[in-house]
């Protein structure tokens, strides 16, 4: 087999065998076949597609690139949940509680973040003592004990995924469908979960700008879980505004508390029950998303999903006191203010603007190598929709640094502000199964 | 300016400026752009073409990378000729002397061969002493005195064009027309010629299989040409079969003999004459197409033709002798006749293969590093429409080798015999200007 008949053959557009697509992932990794046969093949897929079965393939093919974890002794369904990435995007956090507090194992494995996006990792690590780096059998023996536990991304998971992203990212080769599904879902694979719900962010916020493109990237990424025996299922969701009203890490932390306690955002607090009736009825606790809803929303109502998140925090080493006293968390020497600068309604806040702007004032990563500040990151006290005064704080920037002209800047362009009243916000879009 | 945007930027389907073009080229070959951003880049451009525009701006690019040979000092309109590749095309070597004959000043550079197809330079090299580096005084002494002179390419032409070809030959991004007219026209322009005759071969034997893509190669370079104020003419041509009846080296010069002494095969004399009449009418000698093919003819009839290619040989310092007397050439231990294996008509003879052939037999180059036997080579007895018998001689393989069969096998296997007469060859099928 050459690499070159293979390129050759993807830019035909004929399909790839299974031994065709395992040569390619398999020969990249040791260093057979060079970065530029890979990245011409690269911008092959992104022309021609794949088929559902050269997708599942690559998929697989990823997956055996590294390690698989083995969660085969945790008892029950084990489901997962994967978001597309959003800003201040802190889902994950309300469902662990939630969905473990109806007796499902949730063993949640979550990276870090890096440029305008945050990472789950790196909000739980802003509570003081939080550990995120459990060893295989404290994590095991806590989701078997409390139905719940996180670490952060240690194993050698899909190493192939991981260098060839590297090279997408550098030829213009990332936005592919058929190579976003096949990354997300290897990963999610090998993270050993038995079933998996999709949060596919749409919306100027997110990688998807339309309905109908999260659509199809839903419709692989289930396609290719059913075809590797995952029960999957996508929820569509609104990005076109950053979730909730904080964005950064500690800040976030202080909303997941606000939601589960039954005082968040109502976006926020929509989509999360939503994600997690999904995943209740994966998990096989109940038959219809309905009764999940109904449950999980009177948990919030009556304290125990609350209760649940303060012993989440206690088992991983983190202080429980801050849930009852939120200023234990991080605190931020400086609140500047954001003021409108006409009257009328929010018709659109730029969630990517949103993102760079908390990055700049130290919540995020440009590099992998930099150094996050908790403290830092930005309220939004207006969202989409609300009325505004000229002169009126639409948000806040928390941040240690002295000058933060361009974060102010960007920030401030982040809001549109219109005389006319937008059309009320969609929530959830569509469900994809 | 980043490569990466500019990969975007094609793959989305958008014209690139002069400037970014200038960028991508002279980057890669200055080596501040790796590989893999330049192929993706190439398979973009295999997938969504590019303008007229784009392509006349890569192909100054590529002229600019190297050296520009100055002709200047040559007097009249030089006129240049090139073959998109075919295998036992001599007609360059037909030509020069032909072309020549009218005042025409011919300054030739041609390369060497590689693979099936064979090169000009180490044709002239099988006549003993026959010298193929001149230096620049001695080139233009040649030409301003005989109005002919030929030379290996030297020069330190389009290394742009070199470095990328070789990145398109690894990456199933040869075939993409901007990038091979570009490619070829960058080489001639750099030559230093004022007009070119393009012989685009269609056919089995050729790179463009059909007439629509050979036209649509062909229109693209004269497109160029006339953009940087060439006059440039091409001429679409058979390869269904080889050229004439020999293929190799020192045979081949003397189906040149043959063809200028008015005993040539009729496809290589047809297509000769049609496309030094092309040159005759650009370099101004005549004003129509017809006169100058009448006049050719007539030169060679009256024997005018073999002398003009017997003074080329002597004032390139080799034996002008051989003229007389082909058997001076290299000749051949063994001599192999390939007998048909059927009655029928001759219908068709891959021309591929019988270079490929050829190429075992010693005629050709499998790397740069081989050497060539001049001796070496196939006589084709029988063309395409001829009759044939069971047993009869259809082609005898010339070598000095012992083990022979893998090239008996595929010159046997290039004819195709059938019981149906197949209709007349057209030479010639279509003029773009």
């Amino acid at each position: 087999m050459r690499m070159y008949d293979l390129i050759l053959k993807k830019r035909n557009g004929e399909e790839l065998t299974k031994e065709e697509i395992d040569f390619i992932i398999s020969g990249y990794v040791q260093g057979e076949i060079p970065d530029y046969q890979i990245s011409t093949f690269l911008m092959a897929v992104y022309f021609r597609g794949m088929t559902k079965q050269e997708i599942s393939n690559l998929t697989l093919s990823f997956v055996h690139s590294g390690d698989v974890v083995d969660l085969s002794s945790i008892e029950g369904i084990k489901v997962d949940k994967h978001s597309t990435g959003g800003v201040g995007d802190k889902i994950s956090l309300i469902i662990i509680p939630l969905v473990a507090s109806l007796g499902i194992p949730v063993a949640k494995m979550s990276g870090r973040g890096l440029g305008h996006t945050g990472g789950t990792i790196d909000k739980l690590e802003s509570i003081e003592g939080f550990r995120t780096e459990l060893d295989s059998s404290e994590f095991i023996h806590n989701v078997n004990t409390y139905k719940m536990a996180i670490v952060g991304q240690t194993a050698n998971l899909t190493p192939a995924d991981k260098k060839i992203y590297a090279l997408r990212d550098v030829t213009a080769t990332v936005d592919s469908i058929p190579l976003i599904a096949s990354s997300i879902m290897s990963k999610k694979i090998a993270s050993g979960s038995d079933a998996i719900v999709l949060d596919v962010k749409v919306g100027s916020g997110a990688f998807m700008k339309s309905i109908d493109d999260a659509e199809e990237l839903a419709r692989t990424m289930v396609d290719i879980g059913k075809s590797l025996n995952r029960k999957t299922i996508a929820v569509l969701t609104n990005m076109d505004q950053p979730l909730g009203h904080e964005v950064g890490n500690a800040n976030e932390i202080k909303e997941v508390i606000d939601v589960l306690s039954n005082k968040g955002a109502e976006d926020e607090t929509t989509i999360a029950l939503t994600i997690a009736s999904h995943m209740a009825v994966l998990g096989g606790a109940y038959n219809d998303f309905d009764s999940a809803f109904r449950v999980l929303k009177a948990k919030i109502e009556n304290g125990e999903a609350i209760n649940k998140f303060k012993e989440f925090i206690k088992i991983q080493g983190g202080n429980p006191e801050v849930v009852d006293h939120p200023e234990l968390l991080p605190q931020a020497k400086h609140h500047i203010e954001i003021k409108a600068s006409s009257s009328g309604y929010i018709t659109s806040i730029n969630a990517e603007s949103i993102g760079i702007s908390a990055m700049l004032l130290g919540a995020g990563r440009r590099t992998k190598e930099d150094k996050i500040d908790f403290a830092a990151g930005i309220t939004l006290t207006k969202k989409i929709g609300d009325k505004v005064d000229v002169g009126e704080t639409i948000c806040v920037l928390h941040t240690n640094l002295e000058n933060t002209n361009e974060a102010q800047n960007i920030a401030k362009e982040a809001f549109r502000i219109s005389e006319e009243k937008p059309a009320p916000v969609k929530y959830v879009y569509k469900v994809i199964q």
